[in-house]
């Protein structure tokens, strides 16, 4: 199973003060690069650094590439050109790219200067693309064989190949000679086909490809969706650039379901692992939200200012115990309203609705928040009309309030979070940045205007006021 | 791209009016099942039934897979068992399995004696398995060789096979006599060995693999972290049972990251596709969780009462200054919970710590919480202490009643949402359930009482009481 790392940081911090380079390569050999990183970024800047120093360059690089930004980042700054350019050598070409995040740009375009022409030249090709396009996380390293190619020239090509030549043979896709995608066939089609007979012969004609400007995670969201271990990207003219493999799709899915989380719970900023991020990063990341959504509910005060102000001499008693149901009937609004934003964020991501389907949305999300509300309504009434072991006696009438605020609130919360996530998708934005805790605060505030008024209108019918 | 799955439903929905099964067939043709199921799960009932019965059979199969669980369950039971047995014989086993799912016991025992006796035992193998397990995703139809196998006899069994009979040949497991896992190789590495070179020779002689009854969301994880294509199954004896691939994997994640979103909005049950839902159910699957925020919330109503009905007379004008802030301040420590609950949730799932780390955690939670509840407590102070427009005029005690609570409330609500999901996992619980509606609902209360017991002491050294 899999390494431990908080044993394995351990080991390794003892080994790096020990200054012990020998036995430390000997006791990382083996180890899976993922597990390194995660070891070393539960260790500080000095021995993270003296440990990759330790290991042997190729483990060393791999390791570097699956830690995460920020770490990887002091790290370089700390390495000498020779090593991070033995690195980049090393890599294969879209780990290389990756590495640019987290070099400054005269760094990096010196590096590139130092590494085999036609490594750097590749680079600079994956980062001339648009940032979080397909151009960025696709290999170049395909097997391509023109249409006449036979299955014995096929497996020769394969034969003849370094490990490194291709990241994948399981695919062999057939360009024309302007490098046009004709067809693609697998390497166990080959395998069960007589050697003389032509790849244009036995190819699928009809392959399923992506343009390179596509968004990765678009891309890694086909790709997921039809279970395909690799998907051809083509240029604005058709021209078949690279492809797209299913680990590099996987991590960049994940990476944006882990920001979508964060998301909804009211975190800002990429994905990173939650040890390697300081003190300071963490408070940068959660403030801002918190401060917004402060700020915004310095309008709740607002309004039960408002209210309490207009209320009249003798209303005072009423007022109060208004006030004692403002928690539940906000909470109740929050609740509704985050359950409806998941729910339809969630659906938007995963392409079961589009924002064309608004219409479709509200007309279901209305029916279920009455029957919501309806049941609330309901256990509100009862709860505001039982008599309370703190001696309130409360009328009837503010049981009605209750009662008939709560499903009111309710409609509006799903209202509200069904809208806006759409209306995000529909201008562009992603929706799961309109997250629900900006929900809950919105409909605090705007919750507490239908309670006073639902409140003002019934107690009215009663000859009361507050 | 994509193929529009609005567009798609309307026309297959009128070529169903039309009863014209021959046009319907055509038009389906070259369309890929996830696409057929996602445009069905936008009709009804009767017309899904129509267009999958006019479906080529193992389109009409594949399609069933790709459907919902409810959705499938509805036609399912609609479908003749001779049809239904058909699809289970066309379908590959862990396909078919997944169908037992949506059926009751006693049918798919039936249907089990229709089919070939070797497919239903395999069916009954992988059921055996305990639910969510890696044998229930793993499939047994991989490429296995003696040791002694040469590389002409390793390609001789790939040449031979069916297609259906391995699921994947990219990699080939070495097995003994009594079917331990001795090693793996790739068919790239086949092709650039010679003919003569035995299998034990070139083979990776420690390939990671899992025990079968580890959780299926684990050995999906595990590959995803490593960028597997495949892992190999073992008994508790150390036997190998199976192969579980990439796609099957990727399945099981985004099921369960789905269902981790949706707790985190506070909506349980089972990832479904929103529009295959019927209102009955979207209801059912909301109301639980709200009704238990509902009435775990009428404990802040408690506090309220509590502390209302223990203020002085003269102090009411101070309890209703007091009471405006209510909103803000549990607003502020539920916002704040939510976001350590999550960001933790999201730190133990992707195993970045663990249950045993929670010294660590909470040290730091503490200090960011701390830092972040002292910028909210300045800022509170502040709008507090502002003369107000609807002429309230705030004594300086209640602004600072307001600044210290927020650092008390924000740091409490901080340490109650990473000690939760911690614990959680600790005694083997989803800390996804644990979720950020429930910990703001649980500060809610708590925050209360803080706020009012702050208020007494601060407001009590300045000779005044409420």
């Amino acid at each position: 199973m899999r390494t431990d790392e908080k044993t394995l940081a351990e080991r390794l911090r003892a080994l790096a003060l020990e200054q012990d380079p020998v036995r430390l390569r000997a006791e990382a050999e083996g180890i899976m690069p993922e597990d390194l990183a995660e070891a070393l970024s539960r260790l500080d800047g000095a021995e993270r650094l003296a440990i990759l120093e330790s290991l042997e360059p190729s483990q060393a690089a791999e390791t570097l590439v699956e830690l995460p930004t920020e770490a990887a980042r002091a790290i370089i700054n700390q390495l000498p050109d020779t090593t991070v350019a033995h690195y980049l050598d090393i890599l294969p070409m879209d780990d290389a790219a990756e590495l640019r995040e987290e070099l400054d740009p005269d760094r990096f375009e010196a590096l590139l200067k130092v590494i085999p022409d036609e490594d750097a030249e590749e680079i600079r090709r994956l980062l001339s693309y648009p940032e979080d396009s397909a151009g960025q996380i696709m290999t170049e390293d395909f097997v391509e064989v023109p249409p006449t190619a036979t299955m014995a020239e096929v497996l020769a090509i394969i034969r003849d190949a370094s490990q490194e030549e291709f990241e994948t043979v399981n695919y062999i896709y057939v360009l024309s000679e302007d490098r046009h995608l004709l067809g693609v066939f697998s390497l166990r089609r080959v395998l069960r086909t007589p050697a003389e007979v032509l790849a244009r012969d036995i190819m699928n004609p009809d392959p399923v490809s992506v343009p390179v400007e596509v968004k990765d995670e678009e891309v890694a969201r086909i790709m997921s969706r039809y279970g395909f271990a690799a998907i051809p990207i083509l240029d604005l003219r058709g021209r078949m650039l690279g492809i797209v493999t299913a680990d590099d799709a996987q991590e960049v899915l994940e990476e944006a379901q882990t920001e979508d989380v964060l998301a909804f719970g009211g975190v800002v900023g990429d994905a990173e692992a939650y040890l390697s991020l300081s003190i300071w990063q963490l408070v940068k990341r959660r403030l801002p939200w918190l401060l917004i959504l402060f700020v915004a509910e310095f309008f709740t005060g607002s309004v039960l200012r408002y209210y309490t102000k207009t209320s009249e001499k003798g209303g005072d008693t009423l007022l109060a115990q208004l006030m004692l149901f403002v928690p539940l009937l906000i909470g109740a609004g929050g609740n509704a309203g985050s359950q409806v934003t998941t729910t339809i964020t969630r659906a938007l991501a995963l392409g079961e609705v589009s924002a064309r389907d608004w219409f479709l949305v509200i007309r279901r999300e209305l029916s279920v928040s009455g029957m919501i509300g309806f049941t609330l309504g309901f256990l509100g009434f009862v709860r505001a009309a039982i008599p309370d072991p703190w001696g309130w006696n409360q009328p009837i009438s503010l049981s009605l309030v209750v009662g008939l605020a709560l499903p009111c609130i309710v409609v509006w919360a799903a209202t509200v979070g069904s809208l806006l996530p759409i209306g995000a998708k529909g201008v562009g934005q992603d929706p799961a940045v309109m997250s629900a805790p900006f929900i809950s605060t919105f409909v605090d505030a705007t919750g507490l205007i239908i309670y006073f008024e639902v409140a003002r209108r019934v107690l009215g019918m009663y000859g009361l006021s507050f």
